[in-house]
């Protein structure tokens, strides 16, 4: 259920709205709007009679909610929401985020070399991971705090924002330290337990769909962190699990498409992983833009062939320069067109 | 095996090669390429040895070819083919082609709606089934020869080219006199006997990626038709089986890019059915042609609630009209970048 | 809309519905049940009125059939399907139906061995190839009309059924003479053209799932069969296709339980292309019986290792005839307990 | 690198190879067969020289290891590994286990009636969560801490075993405390951390395969317990995701033959979440005690059409006595001939 108020409710209206939400046992959330402000209900399993609220001032109308997520829906908050870090605006339909950078840090010469050529690129957003999850136990886990460390220096240097991994809540804190978003994996999509811990923070978070999520599922569980009061999520599609071989993943570019048609949420896509071979990334990329994407994520490495970890996938720094400046031109076309 | 000829080679050398190949027991192949000759030789489960060719006159070089598919792939053919149907090139790398028209041909008056809102919107080709295969015996199975010969109508009024299904072996002749471009379904995909017939033929066939084929098995069909001697063949992508619901099928954008990585054969993206929802469509359709889509298949239908098939992912002849220009701009773009 | 005759129905009330079904513009299917016969509609795109027959005598009752599967339901028929064939009954529910032979017919020689030996098993149909659907356009596509020939010297040499696969309209007859049991492979399943040819034969058919059908799909399919009068027909689950790679294709059991829980058909499983390795089809094969398969087919060769196709998931001789007897004690087991 | 002792080694001998792995910058892993012991490396990314060994005494050949996972492989520990909870042996070829409970504790009368039936149907493991990982943060999320003490209680009442699912690092020490085996659910079997801080303990784990895990993957993460020496590892097949809608998920049995033929590790079965719907869960169940399985976990409740979550796959009370004795049964004709 939502409960839309007047463009003329005070904020003791809504206040009182909120009162009697609680009141009856559930939860109340405000999401304000553009023109008016509207309170989410949550922890029904079933409806909630209007009648509980129609009376109350400043309640324009009661909206049942048909979806089983309810605050990241279009339903709830039609207007797009907007992430904003540093001066990069996520969401606002007009800029195109570029995200780039390694998959993971792996020396001081690496990453300042990567984040040298990614700001001059254009590009605000580095990308890099201190923390990596890794499917076997013997392969390289990332430089740890370390690479927080080089991270944190980059940043500065570069006048760069970081976009980098957090893999359990141990070492959340030290993360988010560093993060100016914190970008939460495949593989974590459903670990409910950092979901709840980045639900609590207020701070950005690029969440990843799992491998072989359904929509609903990522939709489901980027309610976790708004539920908790984290309204700054970003969706991030980067490829499905199916029989196909010759890719990587397979890489769901209508996602980019649903995405923004059932939620409010800004979406980015990150065409290295997706498909997984970097002469298809550029094209894939490409596309994400005229799909509607609000920005694309791409591996970059000063020398791919020695990457420690997915350097088949990663572009050289001259071929991200020669990306970033096409992607930025149709970013320019679909702004006008889209 | 691939025999690379020397520029210089006589028509008499060429023919001696494929003697020799017919007289130790295999299939040779005549691949005309922009500067040179080149001769592929099939049949064979093993290696071939270069011994048997090296020594005649007019041959370059012997090169093994890696692949199952060979006369589909890129290492036996670098070049490009182009298929002209009419003044239409697809797969010149610097046109798009356009494709549009209804699921199913319903009505005299529906068709020839749609073709002059299609011919008007600049598409040169119409699509339209006769013939529908379809999942339930009880389902609408298309006007059969009366759609066809509504097709040949429209085509003489509008100027258009014609594809259009063919579903079985029995109705191939009928179904060939009225199609420019024979279009073989997902689900006949590894139907073979209707590959070995449409292989027999000097007619271009646009042969569609089954619900659930690999890349490899889409190029193993193909291969079926090159094979017999018909090299003007169409790759499409059409979306795939996955686990997700939300959308009809998942559009693997990346097949695309494959197919003009692995094969030389012209590639046509379809939307329509990769994602099963129209407002879906347009994005989608930009997105395939700046992955480097050599042409754009949509559905239309003058009243999409109302078709007898397909409905719910038709556009109308308005919206496709909008669609068109955005794609003739983007393909502009692409030319000058890709 | 089903229509339930009283048990005490004459054949000319029977016929009297049939008629009115007619009259009104649908087709009538006559469903003989243990204790009294029922009548289907099909031809109706939505719900037809029970005011139709109410008043007719002999007529029962009026049940609507909810699924879009209608013949093949178990709403519509209670009753098990048995299809006999020689002395074997499929779908009785009391004993098993061993299938067993080589993918293809490759020489007398093989033939012959492999015959002998399924014959001293305890097997009474024997499965072959003769006209192979092949992925590939240049490997073995079987001995096609030698083949046919062979399998029915080894019919009346040993007593045996033969199970084969028919894979076009144009060699259906030259098939169907020979084979007690038609198989529509798993790349046919949706060749309608093939599925209504063989719809119109009184012959049984062995309809195998398709590499990614749904189960209503298969379900749809095979009413494409029944639908055109051809009832004695046979499911077959032969796996699915995943991402997972360890095994050929994904077995997928629950397959066998949905069916005899939906339809009214026998069901057969093969778990040799279900799991694509020898040494795992006897663990699946036992399984199978306790899951309520009606029957197993099994590849077996003399020489698995020089098999033309599928030699990597064949069992020997030996392996099948142990293989046999602990089928057939499973079977008495499931036939107590099932 | 896998070194294998003489049967005749001493302790010393033993602890001088594993000195020498250390020396060179490895991890030695004592393996303990039936004959005689081994040493498996692990922490190198390539090849390691036998020659560091081979002179050592004790040592009686050093073994490549060709799979990436090492310590879980057929390869490395040939004899199957046997795990002891109370007096029940999950994995030793002759007996089987029977876990069975609810899908979440609900309340004192529940589990009681539950854990009371469950004992007097044979069963020795009662299943039960209390801290339940759920898909919508609006869902029951279990009893927690209160769920816990409840186990602990039927426990002791009833002499059962407890297997209950650990959800993350915080909660793992008050689960361990009650927990006989600590279940680490499908959504987390790629939390590394989780697994990380498992691995640390020496108590039994059931691992469940990740609802769209390859095996390699599943195999690699059971590899990340072992490697931190907990070698009590179970692993789960509970269904992977499929194109199928009209089951849960897909049961994927043959993963329960893999698994007995590439590890040395025990497998249970868990056919509820596999499929679903409780009227296929005990076809299932028996086909996976004659596939091998060393277990089957089935989830049961006094009053599926109440539960808190899972009802519609949940076996009543006399369901499951019934399915126990069906299962014992199977379970004695598979120790004589599998």
């Amino acid at each position: 259920m939502l409960i839309l108020m007047k463009k003329s409710a005070t904020p003791e209206q809504i206040n009182a709205v909120c009162d009697r939400v609680r009141e009856i046992g559930f939860t109340p959330h405000e999401i304000p709007g553009s023109i008016r402000v509207a309170v989410g209900i949550t922890g029904n399993s079933g409806a909630v009679s209007p009648e509980n609220f129609m009376h109350l001032e400043g309640v324009a109308e009661c909206v049942p909610v048909s979806n089983p997520y309810k605050l990241v829906s279009r339903e709830v908050k039609p207007d797009p929401t907007v992430v904003n870090v540093g001066d990069v605006s996520i969401g606002d339909g007009s800029s195109l985020a570029l995200i780039a950078g390694p998959c993971s840090v792996e020396s001081r010469d690496q990453i300042f070399r990567t984040a040298e050529a990614v700001a001059r690129s254009g590009a605000k957003l580095l990308r890099g991971g201190a923390f990596k999850p890794r499917t076997s136990p013997y392969a390289f886990q990332g430089l740890k705090e370390d690479g927080l460390k080089l991270l944190d220096e980059v940043r500065r240097e570069f006048d760069l924002r970081i976009v980098t991994e957090v893999k359990d809540t141990e070492t959340l804190d030290a993360v988010a330290d560093v993060a100016d978003i914190l970008q939460i994996g495949a593989r974590n999509m459903q670990n409910f337990s950092l979901l709840e811990a980045c639900g609590h923070l207020r701070k950005p978070v690029l969440l990843k769909r799992g491998i072989s999520a359904t929509l609903k599922e990522l939709f489901m569980a980027a309610e976790y962190l708004l539920s908790l009061g984290n309204y700054e999520v970003i969706l991030c599609e980067r490829g499905i699990r199916t029989f196909e071989t010759m890719t990587r993943n397979t890489f769901d570019l209508s996602a980019v498409v649903m995405i923004k048609h059932h939620t409010h949420l800004p979406v980015i896509a990150d065409p290295s992983h997706g498909v997984g071979v970097n002469w298809a990334v550029p094209p894939l990329a490409r596309a994400a833009v005229v799909a509607g994407a609000d920005g694309v994520m791409v591996e970059v490495h000063p020398e791919p062939g020695k990457a420690l970890s997915d350097g088949q996938q990663s572009l050289t720094l001259d071929e991200y320069r020669k990306l970033a400046t096409e992607l930025t031109e149709l970013a320019a076309w679909q702004s006008d067109h889209g």
